[in-house]
């Protein structure tokens, strides 16, 4: 019997564990982290979420100003009434849409994989003016020294998929917007598959069928062509509304093992399984019918935004075991644990853990 | 005074100048066209568009359906009542969206520039998966000995832009989708800039903002990247909807000469100019604040679609006057014809014709 056993110690980063970039403003959600092992030690990517803290009669964002000397994070306000808040996370003021909160990424260390220490400062902040909004929900991928980051880069023009880079996780290197709005949920493949990079994303679609997972090849990572529609969203209460993909693709000798979330009836965001072609990941071998993880407990099912489990990150130890990072209601961090054995076993079973 | 004169044979191609793909459809527009000269012959790569003569009781579209052995044009139908027409281009049928017409590109051959003919056969029918609901609005750049043709492809899985080349307007080849969905209006610019192909396209971005024009990079017109937002639409009657390039940019001492359409307030579509760096097409030196050309005639005011001036094909000649073709209403296409002086004119004065 396939499982993916929760640990005991969630959740294992909350909102307690980091301090606000600046006065005035509070975390309100440290969650869906990338993760991976560099040099021996489990280092998550953290997205941090940050609001301001409210004073009546007003409403206040945090926001990158890039028209000065240089960048510099600023609050900008508006008369409560003037704008419509009944979506928590964002907003539209005349033609232009804004979010409720800015989102960096920072790092968090650990030497077991379970108990984890946010570094003093961010990561990555918004740097570039496409990520005025912020930058959110990255993926890693290790390939040759460097840990590349896919992550979504927001801003008053929308959001895409940027491209980083990292080979000692001190400092990073940006490569700009890869994947043009209105896209995010991007992995890289961790090696070249007939001479070509490989990478899944998550255009929205808004305007035909459902969101979906689509395939896409690049000869440098930089410059990306050949995309087609690799996953639709089923037809059922789990992934109604939209699809896409989460971590890098695990290689098995049966194929490319990839986790996906699915965003179904009431919002619910649930985990998922497919296996591509080990030769043509446009090839889907195998895909799980239903969930294989679902939001259960308290912190997954109340926080920010509930009734979320959300996986961009997950770890393989070299005894198969599979270390599952995930953002629970877009608040805090958990972790669970599972082998690449088990998670085949979804596969063949067809369907999932209840 | 600058001036944008229609020609007096206008319309130049309507409905009646080519026969129908199959029997039991009916084509309702022969619009958007790209344009170029090639060895001293004018060429338009006409969008055709089709639709099934209607039954009582039924709607019925046209669809390519690739599941058999080949490639088959086939209609699908719909009990009146299921679904809902209020837009006559497109509509929904549980979580899919639908065109009710079927687009191909047919050329067309004029020696003068102003009287065509169509070819007998299509010149791109759909022929991928991902174009199965047709390919539309083409734009010509050459490059070298061969005309890239960049175009819409729409399928059930939504629309993107997709690479054509020929070297001789007979046969084609195709390169793939090179800019993954919601993507339109893409044009190529006629040689690398700073050892680089270059492209302009339009992301549809519902979730945020405005439909905006977006720049990217190529190192093999096949793979693209660094993108980022060029030009807003402006928040005005012509433009506050959305805003999508046109042709390929003629290169000027000046700078790139690029020609776009607004959008704006009751869906009607005008047509404008902007000029960007020679060396950095990121930097937009000069733009119009009002249209260069509205619809005011009665075929660019009356027909499929109303009030629609769309163009996505021009050619300079040797004088340096430009024919300018374009799609009215959805229905036909019409010609101007203006000079490099006078499109030039507009942008200095910053406003239009009126």
């Amino acid at each position: 019997m396939s499982e993916i056993m929760r640990d005991s110690n969630n959740p294992i980063l909350t909102i307690n564990d980091v301090t606000p970039s600046m006065d005035g403003i509070e975390v309100v959600g440290v969650f869906n982290p990338a993760a991976c092992k560099f040099q021996d030690e489990y280092i998550l990517v953290v997205r941090v979420a940050e609001m301001c803290i409210q004073t009546e009669g007003w409403f206040k964002i945090p926001i990158m100003n890039f028209t000065g000397e240089r960048p510099q994070l600023e609050i900008k306000s508006w008369k409560q009434g003037e704008i419509n808040l009944s979506d928590p996370r964002k907003f539209w003021a005349g033609p232009y849409r804004y979010l409720s909160s800015i989102s960096h990424l920072r790092l968090a260390r650990s030497t077991d994989g379970v108990h984890f220490t946010f570094s003093d400062n961010p990561f990555m902040f918004a740097d570039l003016t496409n990520e005025a909004f912020g930058v959110e929900d990255a993926r890693i991928t290790q390939i040759g020294d460097t840990c590349y980051l896919t992550y979504t880069a927001v801003s008053i023009n929308s959001f895409g998929v940027s491209l980083a880079g990292t080979v000692d996780f001190q400092t990073v290197q940006r490569y700009g917007m890869i994947l043009a709005p209105e896209n995010k949920d991007s992995c890289l493949f961790p090696e070249k598959i007939n001479g070509k990079y490989v990478a899944l994303h998550r255009p929205s679609s808004d305007n035909f069928g459902r969101p979906s997972v689509w395939y896409c090849e690049s000869p440098d990572l930089l410059h990306w062509g050949n995309h087609s529609c690799l996953l639709a969203p089923y037809e059922n209460q789990w992934e109604r509304q939209k699809i896409g993909v989460g971590p890098q693709p695990l290689k098995t000798s049966d194929g490319w093992l990839v986790m996906y979330h699915g965003c179904g009836d009431d919002s619910v965001y649930s985990l998922h399984l497919c296996l591509l072609d080990l030769n043509d990941p446009r090839k889907v071998l195998k895909r799980t019918s239903e969930p294989v993880f679902v939001p259960e407990t308290d912190w997954e099912k109340n926080g920010f935004f509930p009734n979320v489990v959300f996986c961009n990150g997950w770890i393989r130890e070299p005894d198969d075991r599979v270390l599952i990072y995930y953002g629970a209601a877009d608040s805090c961090i958990c972790v669970a644990e599972t082998t690449v054995n088990d998670l085949m076993g979804f596969l063949d079973r067809g369907k999932s853990k209840r």
